[in-house]
């Protein structure tokens, strides 16, 4: 039987390709001839190793990683690293910078500063409601690290090329953008993505760490809050989320065989993105929130001329079944988010309707 | 078709009910008429609130938990758990008792010392290899909490009764036995479980917290480690692990309606437990590791005559379709773990194999 699907534009949890979840559907009670399912396996075992492993590999594979990288699968999402950062490396008379692009950013720098220790906002796009990317940043040449995000899945803007920080490490927020282009590795001393948006369901973060940031862990960090257990035990100090971390390999899987790499699948994304904004541009009736330089291809944020349309539009897209297109309830308005494993059919089918529903109100 | 699968005695991730993983397979591309899996929803949606609020409300009434308790789902698991226990409870000045009934245990007790923590050590059966409960322990008045661990996997020994600890509240790690019988939760502060022993798959930790543990916690402690963050939001603050709360709910599910409640699950692991001790005890052949009134119903820790037997025995029955017999790698020898999803004709299964085994090796 045929599972009625409808077009998944949730900004996360979000849409996983169907083959992968068809995958999980059919091996769910027996994996690989071990009479068990993926959630009964020990994580100490041959079949789960080979999981693990499989996605380690993939994701350095996938991000052009060189060996002085660790990949790693924690969890309590991007929200734990925001505590964890500041509390693996930033020990006294040390100082690090912060961008705050919105949000998530802010709440990157929260983290920091309930533990009390000392950062520096040294740009924010708070001035024009994080409409914007700041940029010609001036940053501190004795900050420990530059805290960046990405993209900003409620503002709808992104780092369209990341800056030059002189040196200093990047640890960066990546979550709702992770493997949704090729990056350049080598800028980051660390970057983080909880997986529910591109690469995976809810319940694990995938962290990727230069191998020189490992040193810096004051002792009195908690064994599960330091970066080193998990780099030390392969991820696998205790039971790490085995479903989660399943579900993520098989998705690198598919970006790897199906989609063919991250170059592929940024062209993709951006074919994606430009039908979309260049639909909007063309008219009044929706605009997009972000300005054109700093649009994200991810989180589409878009207005229609008034609230009340806007709960029209959302209501009969969904009933058209096209879905998730509700703006984060501190915003408002509308957002498409265009993850990795949305179609561009669906994109196609999302320009179409709008064009219908703009026809019958505008 | 009929999926092949074996008698699964794992010590955690475990079996699961059959009719759950049935359940979990049959929704995993359209949930409940969403037209999304449970990967792909919101954790904002009616849908998810559905899921977690009727976990909430199976827990309170498994468990009879009074309005006084609040029940919360973290990430991390129990490890996780051995740290912000300490980081919420123990501010300067306040001090609590430990009792070490093995690696859990002793784990636990490092996580507070890592931290600075002022905490004693009130009871250990370190002096026998762990293989009995503590009995007539004095506790401080002057505790905060007294933490214990109600089951140890490892070593194979339980809690057949909780301490009177006058008043002070228990703090316990129930990992391995959460949901396997009644308990009076009146007594504990808080009490936590990977649930991925006897209620869920691994990727979600389970914390049942009463209300005026909540004021303790310092301003310090970061937002992600806070219990009061996930009481104030009903675990909602960030994204939680929303599969295998879901997992979790579905076992729930099963103990209320086809099992009927922790009285009857009870009996059986009772029964399960004997049938598997009282063989033991018969003979001369297999020796359960554990101290006869400190023996645990969850998991069974045994020894044959010598190691090269118990690697046969170990493989010879996985090549029976039993498996998940070793012991922890810490201890060597063997161990059948009993978690409420291991029928009792699991156990019967095992216990035949056993007999033969025997007569052929004996």
């Amino acid at each position: 039987m045929k599972a009625n699907r409808i077009c998944n534009f949730n900004p996360g949890p979000a849409a996983l390709p169907l083959v992968v979840l068809e995958e999980i559907q059919e091996n769910f009670l027996d994996f690989n001839g071990s009479g068990m399912s993926i959630t009964e396996i020990s994580h100490r075992s041959k079949h789960f190793d080979d999981v693990i492993n499989d996605a380690v590999a993939r994701t350095k594979r996938l991000l052009d990683l060189g060996d002085n990288f660790h990949v790693l699968f924690l969890q309590g999402g991007a929200s734990m690293q925001f505590a964890m950062i500041p509390m693996n490396f930033l020990a006294e008379n040390s100082t690090a910078d912060y961008v705050d692009t919105g949000t998530w950013s802010s709440k990157a720098i929260r983290e920091a500063e309930i533990q009390g220790k000392s950062i520096k906002v040294v740009a924010s796009s708070a001035d024009k409601n994080y409409s914007y990317i700041p940029q010609n940043i001036k940053f501190n040449a004795d900050a420990v690290f530059v805290h960046l995000t990405s993209n900003n899945t409620i503002k709808g803007t992104g780092w369209a090329k990341f800056p030059d920080t002189q040196g200093v490490p990047i640890i960066c927020d990546m979550s709702s953008d992770i493997m949704s282009k090729p990056i350049d590795a080598q800028k980051f001393g660390l970057f983080y993505a909880g997986a529910q948006k591109n690469v995976g369901p809810a319940g694990v973060c995938l962290v990727v760490i230069r191998r020189d940031m490992l040193g810096r862990v004051p002792d009195s960090v908690p064994t599960m809050l330091r970066y080193d257990t998990y780099a030390a035990k392969n991820s696998l100090y205790n039971t790490p989320p085995c479903f989660a971390i399943y579900t993520l390999d098989l998705v690198l899987k598919w970006l790897e065989d199906t989609v063919g790499g991250l170059e592929q699948m940024a062209a993709l994304n951006r074919k994606k993105a430009a039908l979309l904004y260049d639909f909007m541009d063309a008219g009044t009736f929706y605009r997009a929130t972000a300005e054109p330089d700093s649009r994200s291809l991810m989180n589409v944020t878009f207005r229609l001329p008034d609230e009340n349309l806007e709960q029209q539009f959302i209501q009969q897209a969904l009933q058209n079944g096209l879905g998730g297109l509700k703006g984060h309830r501190s915003v408002g308005g509308c957002r498409a988010s265009l993850y990795n494993a949305v179609s561009v059919e669906a994109v196609e089918s999302l320009v179409d309707f709008m064009k219908t529903f703009e026809r019958k109100s505008g």
